[in-house]
């Protein structure tokens, strides 16, 4: 695992908890991928658990997993709906995913992923800007919401203004805000993102 | 080392040059500080050279160093005047340094950084927006420059317009540009950095 480079998205957050004395326990709600986000967590001591909607998502990150000899329990799950209990976790992180879902869907996910982090605990989650590219692509869905093809099969992207997303986290700190604009290719294409680390009150 | 956490700015960088067939050779230019970012690239694999201005930066990194038993091979030196030979490294990194010249001095250090880059090499450099929190606070050096204390002593940093630093990678394509926002305790600090990957042609 040492020589694994991953994208850089969750950097801020280890940076961030680094210090704090609560129980490396962690959810990541969106956790599949080539590149599973706990895996880095799990090189720094953390007890993972994942849950992911996409069995192919599934079937990937348990690729990575068995390549690297590491279990990091991701199983099948809806972050609408959070098979877990009140006050679970120390850390809930969320990455690339809740922005899949439309805006009314997102109100229940963050309110699940509050729910299962306990008293203190640290949230990451990230969110599409309306500046992004893809906001105004393809087919609305609704408002701030669009339906376009990404990997060739039609994807849901929700978008957000500035400060739209900072209702969901009422009873928490937010602790950290990023927007970040990222320019590929010469400025061909644009993504922007909107990211928070908060604390649960 | 294997559980040092990083500050996140570097690991864009790492993740674009992951599959790069280039000689791992890297020059950080400001390589000092608590947590000297050719660590990460050591860790990597990367035959480390990086130059600091400040001794008591390269006393610091030393320090981190020997707590880790790697040498990074960090020595005194100044951006705007290289001591190596043209095209001499494959990548070139600078993070949150060149900002701390005036702008005449940083079209210098631009300038040497890629002769010291060989052709097709890839380079990191990260600026201050002119939206950042220190733009307009303390002195006025120049257009752009401002001196205001900082950990005790008067420091200058310069802030650029958007696309203003773009004119420094001709005869490079940039690869990579981002626009980052980030803000503390509930919105009360503001840093915007704008970053740079450009591979030269």
């Amino acid at each position: 695992m040492e020589h694994v480079i991953f994208p850089p998205r969750m950097y801020n957050f280890l940076w961030t908890i680094r210090n704090s004395p609560l129980e490396k326990k962690i959810l990541d709600c969106g956790a599949g991928g080539n590149y599973p986000p706990l895996a880095i967590f799990h090189q720094h001591g953390f007890e993972t658990h994942g849950i992911d909607i996409s069995d192919k998502q599934i079937e990937k990150a348990t690729t990575f997993g068995q390549k690297h000899g590491i279990d990091l329990n991701i199983v099948k799950g809806n972050m609408c709906k959070l098979e877990y209990r009140d006050e679970s976790f120390s850390y809930v992180f969320s990455q690339n995913s809740i922005f899949h879902l439309i805006k009314a869907d997102t109100t229940s996910a963050m309110m699940e992923m509050k729910r299962v982090l306990r008293k203190e605990g640290f949230m990451y989650v990230n969110f599409l800007s309306v500046n992004d590219q893809g906001c105004g692509a393809g087919e609305k869905a609704g408002p701030g919401e669009w339906i376009a093809p990404e990997h060739g099969e039609p994807t849901l992207h929700s978008f957000y203004e500035d400060n739209e997303p900072d209702s969901f986290f009422d009873n928490m700190d937010i602790l950290l805000k990023t927007k970040s604009s990222m320019e590929f290719e010469n400025g061909e294409y644009r993504m922007v993102h909107i990211e928070y680390i908060a604390q649960k009150k």
